[in-house]
């Protein structure tokens, strides 16, 4: 007897976890909200997106506990909006990586990112990362589009040059880490 | 004596909330997540830009206790991102409306919307709300800029049809909350 596949295809959409499947609510927020509506898990997609991939640095870098990022990073595993990888056999260890759905979350960052520099910062601080839009060759703005070519920005296509009192925060809070581990 | 008084100009850029300067950090983004980074904070705004301003019906539609939603639209409130007013003498009663920086938010509000109705929904389900651009007249589609002229939507430029299954579900919450009150 044959069984009969369904094979997923393109016009399907993307695949679904059933936990992001809210039988509650029909509102795209709503279930936005449920997944990544916690300060930790948007700071470890925050460091992901800043190319930050292993453990104790992503918990050095947002301050959390270990296990407070070890529930997060299994949440977004589990989501699908993230991938283990290998990256050393003996011993054995892995980073993490966005998938091509955790990636695509990167205008909501973007969006925060704008706000936060326009409403959340004094005239002195200046901004804390510029990117240049790689496609384009030109200054991407703070929107989530270029401001140079109007195209929708992803974070493989920005070259960012980071302020220096932010890469020193970065670095002092690595090596306090460090220190204290 | 006459004293100095110092005039907050444009160029200053917007006023800032002390406490939204966190002094440990200059990203934009964990700035933006110490104050909104909180499922019932992000329901609370959500609301806000559904045109939801009381607190009983933000209450109903968000299924947060009386004390999550006071405490939030509180800190909202204390953030300047809503203000609270008047709208009936005797008795009295307030609502609540997002002032300039609370609808400067809206692209986040609207970066989630498209990641959930990508990502998070089955293809039978439907787009929750459909956007016209009233500024060019055209379909706004699912970005933060308008999909038919470009523009950075804003909420007051957008006419939304609700599905009917989402407007049905907001009927039921509304209905369920006033009879279990």
């Amino acid at each position: 007897m044959k069984r009969k596949v369904t094979k997923r295809t393109e016009s399907m959409g993307p695949a679904v976890s059933p936990s992001a499947l809210d039988p509650t609510t029909l509102c795209p927020v709503a279930r936005t909200v449920g997944i990544v509506g916690d300060r930790w898990t948007l700071l470890v997609l925050r460091e992901l997106f800043t190319e930050n991939h292993r453990f104790e640095e992503i918990q050095a870098q947002t301050g959390a506990t270990p296990q407070m990022v070890a529930a997060r990073l299994k949440a977004l595993e589990a989501e699908g909006m993230i991938a283990r990888r290998v990256y050393s056999e003996r011993p054995l260890r892995h980073d993490y990586h966005l998938t091509k759905k955790g990636e695509a979350f990167y205008p909501v960052v973007l969006a925060m990112r704008a706000w936060g520099e326009t409403w959340l910062k004094t005239p002195k601080e200046g901004r804390t990362v510029d990117f240049i839009h790689k496609t384009c060759g030109k200054p991407a703005g703070l929107g989530t589009v270029c401001e140079s070519c109007g195209k929708v920005l992803k974070r493989a296509d920005l070259m960012g040059a980071l302020n220096p009192t932010y890469q020193a925060e970065r670095d002092a809070r690595l090596a306090a880490f460090k220190e204290n581990r």
